[in-house]
């Protein structure tokens, strides 16, 4: 059944906005049921939308989720991140660290080869934060510590994800590492980080006034919308997840005079164009094929290894903010999204990442990002009732 | 050269402001910049992009024009419509009938068969109002009662096309006339225009209120962009073009209360989705295809008649309102743009419509379209000079 692109877009918006609604009813984030219906509606279950045989609904979900990072680094500053950047460091490190050691450990331990031991590892490294950033937006949460940490902590860690894949890849083709290509891989990525976090930050607060200077109308958002798609395509073209680039832009975009209003404008654009993400998302899952097959224990225990490496690793490192916010920050780091499937996907061009392999990597991102939601909801219970009796359920994040 | 969608859409949306700013500082409408930095970035100049190769891209550029005519259908009353009602549905008729026989008449004077005839006939019927509507729009006339009469008559056109098609087809494939599908065809298209153009609107005006009852955030924008999707996405089912049913949805929702600023909440929406559709339109036209063989003369013989036709029919069923003004809606009913190319599309199906036929409807689209915005600002420049004069350049429509 193909459907035609506006028909499908409209099930799937109206889809979305149904189960939205169902779970704010139940008090649940509305993301869950964005993920939960798509799944419904995806080829595994209803098939009323196909993803794999609809290369447009990747593709837009792909601009969907770039707006949603960018809108996150619009309410971020840098200062925000550099007040937090040596614990994001930190968390960043040590949560690569575990999650590729327990992967790579597991697949030598039920006697897989090494260089797939490898990848596997690898695909547990970086955290894609779009479902976290969601979630912490949702809830009005972005302003917290345990938010601007785990946004912090994301970026260099797709950086450092992206260093291991051009290590393990490297290593993967002729048997040695390329020294050259990690060498390349490790000079752009910082490069990029500190062009833009740092020096792009610094010239729009000195030179933000500059984007009134164009004749067209609501120049600054046009240029706003120009740097979003400019820095995402740049952060994909050197290897970076496009969503990178997108927080990093949003961040420099952040340092605009006020006037601008660029979160207020940019929030219709994320109202619209966000959801779409989330049940595209969800519609990529065939909960089906998890059952049969000894692939099921497989899953399940790279499932539970990624998230208790996460856990454990990112938490270790945060627990100098006390426990609670410590478990918030590995919950938080825990979705594997993309990345891994990038990683997945230059397994198996190396002919390194089997079909079982390749089967498991795709579970683990997804159902580590379905676990999220709901239990970073409950760990900011506390804080949310507490601010809804405090201050009249203010929306304004509390700090 | 298959570049990563994202630096795609990076590139046209980068040149479609660059051109903009550009025809801005030459008094030009921003609309012809991007049209004509399309066609340089497109498949026939640079190859920057490659329209025909990169479905994304067309079918992207749909959901943009939708997002377009939503935002004119926003800022219309139905009480407006009905004000010219009268005017805007002889446009419509004679504006048919006239570019018909004239199409008709000229393939067979010059020899071609009557089949064919009857389609290029019924590919020169239906005026394409983005174009139109995207001048008036970024010109602050939506309000003048020319452009009123423009989209009335859009909408009718638009039925009274498919109704063309429907006999023109039926009649292509048996050698008789479908007066089942033809009376199927009158049937759901009027239905279609009574239930959303009528009922909808009083319906909205009465219970609009009713849209603040979800729990979601934004509710009514979100049910907003929800009425958008479906009835643009069921005018497509049923034949009419998308953007007629989204200009009908705009218009529905242009009934909710003021408070729920929907004007200003799909904004930036547009600011951001409907460059896209002008510099994609652009970039499908291949200016090289023009030149060379005996096609060239058919073209600009077609597009002539094309033109003569609308301006002619149109601008006599407008002549009450005084020359200028019956000029004003003859041109802003010229262009064609997507329907003609659907019946084109239905002509080679049914093996009525050869190549070169194909291709004079392609570039008869096109170039309506492309002739249109600098003439329109044309006819409008004494208004809008004297509202400058008069108000201090108000933005405001004056009426």
């Amino acid at each position: 059944m193909e459907l035609p692109i506006l028909v499908q877009l409209f099930l799937l918006f109206a889809a979305a906005k149904l189960a939205g609604e169902v779970f704010e009813r139940l008090g649940q984030p509305a993301v869950i049921g964005e993920l939960l219906v798509g799944m419904v509606l995806g080829a595994g279950v209803l098939g009323v939308v196909d993803v794999a045989e609809e290369p447009f609904l990747r593709e837009f979900a792909e601009l969907c989720v770039v707006i949603l990072l960018f809108r996150v680094g619009l309410e971020t500053r840098l200062s925000d991140i550099r007040a937090v950047g040596r614990t994001a460091a930190l968390v960043a490190v040590v949560g690569v660290v575990i999650p590729f050691g327990l992967g790579y450990g597991y697949y030598v331990a039920i006697g897989r080869e090494s260089i797939t031991a490898l990848f596997l590892g690898a695909a547990l490294v970086a955290t894609s934060v779009g479902v976290t950033a969601r979630v912490l937006a949702d809830l009005r949460l972005l302003g917290e510590r345990e938010s601007r940490i785990i946004l912090g902590a994301a970026v260099i860690d797709d950086i450092l994800g992206l260093i291991v894949l051009s290590i393990v890849a490297g290593g993967g083709g002729e048997g040695g590492i390329d020294l050259v290509q990690v060498g390349v891989t490790v000079a752009l990525s910082t490069a990029f980080l500190v062009v833009f976090g740092l020096f792009g930050t610094r010239a729009v607060a000195r030179g933000g006034h500059l984007f009134e200077r164009p004749r067209l109308p609501n120049a600054p958002f046009a240029l706003a919308a120009l740097t979003c798609l400019g820095v995402a395509a740049l952060a994909q073209v050197i290897g970076l997840a496009a969503i990178v680039g997108a927080f990093l832009a949003g961040m420099v975009m952040a340092e605009t005079p006020d006037h601008y209003e660029l979160e207020e404008k940019f929030e219709p654009l994320g109202e619209f164009l966000v959801p779409f993400f989330f049940v595209i998302t969800g519609a990529t899952v065939d909960p089906t094929q998890f059952f049969g097959g000894g692939t099921l224990v497989v899953v399940l225990v790279v499932v539970a290894l990624a998230a208790v490496g996460k856990l454990v690793g990112c938490g270790l490192a945060a627990a100098g903010l006390g426990w609670r916010s410590a478990v918030i920050v590995g919950v938080g780091m825990v979705p594997r999204g993309e990345v891994g499937i990038i990683v997945a996907n230059a397994g198996e061009k190396a002919g390194a990442v089997d079909a079982e392999t390749f089967a498991v990597i795709v579970a683990m991102s997804i159902l580590t990002t379905l676990i999220v939601p709901p239990v970073l909801k409950v760990l900011f219970a506390d804080r949310l009732a507490g601010r809804r009796a405090g201050r009249g359920g203010s929306p304004v994040p509390a700090d």
